[in-house]
């Protein structure tokens, strides 16, 4: 949900007490434009940035939609001053939600290669302030969004585990937890996989191992029939590693640097003139 | 200035509404830790999540130390569910400002081999929501601030020349800016240098030319004895090709990509146990 | 997560800009005291109260704690001014939460003699802007806090089945949702309970079915070996009518009224003198 | 006076980052749609949530209107996604604030056939948030708003009169208080009630007092010649007691259960297909 | 009531997002002092300041309190960065809630030579986001808060008396407004004061009259015996002409220029070095 | 960047909680009208009040007009409860803000007569909250705005002076800030001038000195060859001494009392029937 108090935050922090340098008079009308070729995404937030300016703005392409250089991804008209003043925020939040609609694309489009069932997804490293912006540009990207934030999904962790065990870990979690609630379990070696499945968790999270060891643990769930628990590797796992894991056959990715690490998507503004 | 309303937006779009992971009994301590190498940015902005919690935060390095794998940056101690409440956000924010940090150091390096004179300077391309510690980010890694808002200093862009021509707009806009603005003019070819020197603006911008053509403006402006007039190029202009852009002799060159296009740095948060 | 800027509307609202009555000088103490027996919820929410207006304060019970008249459930000291100022606030949300766990618990104890593995949920129907402290309330309660929010959980509704009909719609949530989220289905007669399991739904509701409709819904699911698929039986549920819901084997019982009808619960402030 | 941060409140924490249920294409139209007998209030409120959402929305009633069962109390249009996000928190505070004016309407039909002269009237004992929206459901039930906050009006209290007698005390905070603030003064039996009178209150609080007490009270305040000085009662009374109140010949009666522990009206929310 | 995040707004807006001004080591302490006599106010207001930046403050005086030159109001320590950022901010609230004090006090003492039962009261013209804390400036100045806000009061003004004739309006209002609420009728002629005090007002606004005026429509209401209802003075009233309205025997004199037109009171902020 | 979020802040402040004066049906219109001869300013943001209740309004002058008594500033219309709601505050702010803009012209017109090149520029001794909106009125009245806030331009101060000497202090900061930030530097004698400006300071504040102090400040510059280094007099300047500083030589005489110190322009709204 992007809030009004949130557009004004970024409009604020941009154009300061007196802003000279648009004091324009008239009209003008402008556009968002790729640059580059990518996947776009926040052009429901670059369209509010205009929209809390009382600018009218249309949306060129759904978040989501693969674009190419040249191509608008929205359009605005309105007072000139109003429509510069809204300019740079408007281009740095689609510019940067598309950066990470594009990374996840590409992320995905290598699993897909190699095993289609796999899901690739985000993680809770956001940059502060943007969550669910960013979260639904990993899902413009065909990413998945995994846990939206702490109360979505309970986590059981090695502090949990290390004081109740892990299978007193899961159930005690799992008593506290909504119906509506899955439970996660972090696991350090494949061996505890079948473990942490058999005391009730929903998904069960590879921190940290080798794609061998992801396969290892995947084989081992199999053979414990616990073919309905959801396996997750997770660690420091790139663009290049990636496709490793997708031949583990584990069933989701998760990689922090879809939000944390990806290059904004070259986005520009032009008005009439230009 | 970073205001308790941030932090609580922080905490809020990651915490939610029944955090029963975190639902913890106790008191702990933890340590944010340098993965890899870098510069430390953003350590007030995490102190800062932890002391909206009320949790004792001392930081170990200051904003702009180079770190090393290991190095600690802060630690903190407190009630259990608060310290892992606050872990992700202050990692995040971290994170992020040190992958700036660190970006800016390295393109700040890059120029100091060829040019020492040359700035290497931030944009208004930050972040929606985090201007003041992007901003601060770039400072740490030894870079320039640019301009922090569009009120701090007036541009005179190519809608004001197209009306007025390039002297008649730079001087219109001086009428209109206090002695305190700076006035830079964005110029398209070298020959307009001088020109926009002679009317009165105090930086010249030189926007997506070749490092020749920037060599070339630097040229004609010194002929034209306006020493006292800053050159900044700026277009994008990346790691790779800034060392040809510094050899070409501006005073400033400015990238975008230094906060919308860095990398975090790769920094964990330990509590006791681990 | 509780925010100091939710205090501040609280304690804004009822301050108002000049308050006269409690402008007095001195220390003081106080007790938040409860008047009738029920369960205790919003204590952390009534503390922080004090806490935003730096009156030390200490809660003398955990939330869900079963409380009897003249129990004591925080106790706080400060200047006068500033402990008589929070008061209200501080008693208003107390009373309000366990009103709401005092009444959940009322449901769970109805439901336990019957069938001790049926769970009593709260809904959205909640007071606006009070979300966590009910869902925590109910959660003190011993209920379950069911869905969060629209995002925790993904419904399919009667418009989606219109459109696509059931199994069509339940397989496009699934699409559109992320493995970290669960996917509810709303049917209306029981006939429909197994082809929403079938479709792929992790909790099928029954919604407005009287006892005896509940009772057949769970029948046709266990002989279609969906045992792993949960039912919710909604609709004008009352701790008079609870009783014959259990009885018919769902899983999870959801009442609106625990959060938009329940009394609060008496409590009272008193300070040293009283 | 409602504002958009409000409204803003309610959105976000229903709607949270990434709603999958109500992703959905093109327009639909609904109504706010009572399903038991009441009193209306809380339209401008749930009207404002569709406003924020810009969905044009009509009110069908004014707030204190009688309502049947079928009556339509707003009709809403615009795209699914938004009436869908915007109707559990309409629903919510209007179904709050209608049982809160029906509760009222019951108070006051009560003490009419009693005593025409009295008034019913809320206290402070809101729910944190909704001071003005639970105010205003009391004045459309006909109650009497009483003190909006502690600004409003000034109290002499207990530990007033501790410190400098009943006479003092009275005197005391009438100096500190505007000529356009009333004093009101807390008596503990119905002695005092002349005294507190002849000090210069403007209405006596009767505390706790039994019906009988409340006839002494008055009839003492009679004897004495202060007819223009109005007396309450108040603690603990309910929708039972209250006649015996009315007939005791207060000018007052307040109770907090009338916003504290009213029960929700039963509305809900029907789109065109339903 | 002064939140923190108007304290916020105030500092967001002095500091900006990078200053290096400020960026000092160390520790120091300093003090807000006098440089012109007056009456202090917004003392708790500056304290805040340097609250909020977790710097300990103590005030040297109480709002009310006459200054001279020289006198200190407050004094604060902390690390440097920290003090000089709330200095101005400190600075400015103090010295404009002064200003107020130091006016009223003049008005106040003014009519005190005239008549000691008049009050001196101020307006709603108060600087828009203070009026809370221009309220309290007026009383520490000796003068009456007046309406607080527009829903402390009711005022019947001559749209009501169009529509409805002066009587009528005045009942009409009555039925709506609270027995907590006084209710003001404006007139524009001596010659209604009576009608409207027999109708019910509290108070009656002589509006723009003349000294004479006023002193003729305080005869007519004693005449009409209605003793307890007030009347008040207001329109362009200044620190001249207050005594001739003093003379004439109204009870509260109103005067905007109070707090839209009060020079700041001279004070300045001293460090140690100073 | 006048935000919705602080238009709220004035409506709420100012219409509390249940607002009876102004609850009236039907539709009406208004004028906001000079009542005394100045400047216009603040014009945007008294729009933006009736903008924030969805009233139309229409700007009838631009910020920087002159007007004479009876000229209309702005007209607007809408329900006659929206209207009323909004009129006071947006008097309020028009009218603090045209006092401003209208003090400010006084000193302008002072100095034209003695020295056509001398700025008279405001302060940061604003009042906390209005920031942006007398900075604008600064501008409006023909003023210089000055340092916007601490991070627009560095300020070398005396315990940087203390510290470093003069020299070191000045480099010391030039070395903190950006090509984008000057550097003004405050002086307590003449003879520092040139020492300050040879160091690189932009601008030599000439703190509290006499203009015959100011005018040896202005010629030993000259005679150092330090002619595009500005002087700025400050302190304790009013509009009476203010031509004997323009006379000096000066280039900017900044004076704190055109924000903090100028009488409201007397301004009202009048509706139709009026």
């Amino acid at each position: 949900m992007l809030t009004d108090s949130t557009i004004e935050t970024w409009l604020r922090e941009d154009v300061g007490h007196h802003d000279v340098t648009n004091h324009l008079p008239g009209e003008t009308a402008g556009r968002l434009v790729a640059k580059e070729a990518g996947v776009a995404a926040g052009i429901d937030a670059a369209s509010a940035v205009f929209e809390y300016l009382d600018c009218p703005v249309e949306s060129a392409v759904e978040d989501g939609t693969a674009i190419e250089p040249g191509d608008v991804l929205l359009s605005v008209s309105g007072p000139t001053r109003d429509v510069l003043r809204g300019e740079r925020s408007a281009v740095n939040v689609a510019a940067h939600a598309s950066g990470i609609a594009t990374k996840t694309r590409q992320a995905v489009e290598q699993v897909q290669e190699v095993n289609g069932d796999v899901s690739i997804a985000g993680t809770r490293k956001t940059t502060p302030g943007l969550r669910g912006i960013e979260k639904r540009a990993v899902a413009a990207g065909g990413g998945d969004t995994h846990r939206l934030d702490l109360s979505q999904m309970a986590m059981v962790k090695d502090n949990h585990v290390a004081e109740m065990g892990l299978v007193g870990a899961v159930e005690h979690v799992r008593e506290q937890a909504s119906f509506a609630t899955q439970i996660e379990a972090e696991v350090e070696s494949p061996a505890d996989v079948p473990r942490a499945a058999g005391a009730g968790a929903d998904i069960v999270l590879l921190d940290n191992m080798s794609p061998q060891e992801c396969e290892r643990a995947v084989g081992l769930l199999a053979e414990d029939k616990h073919g309905d628990v959801l396996t997750e590797a997770s660690g420091g796992i790139t663009i290049e590693t990636v496709p490793a894991y997708a031949a583990a056959g584990v069933d989701v990715i998760s990689m922090g640097s879809l939000t944390h690490s990806a290059d904004a998507l070259d986005l520009s503004f032009r008005t009439d003139g230009d």
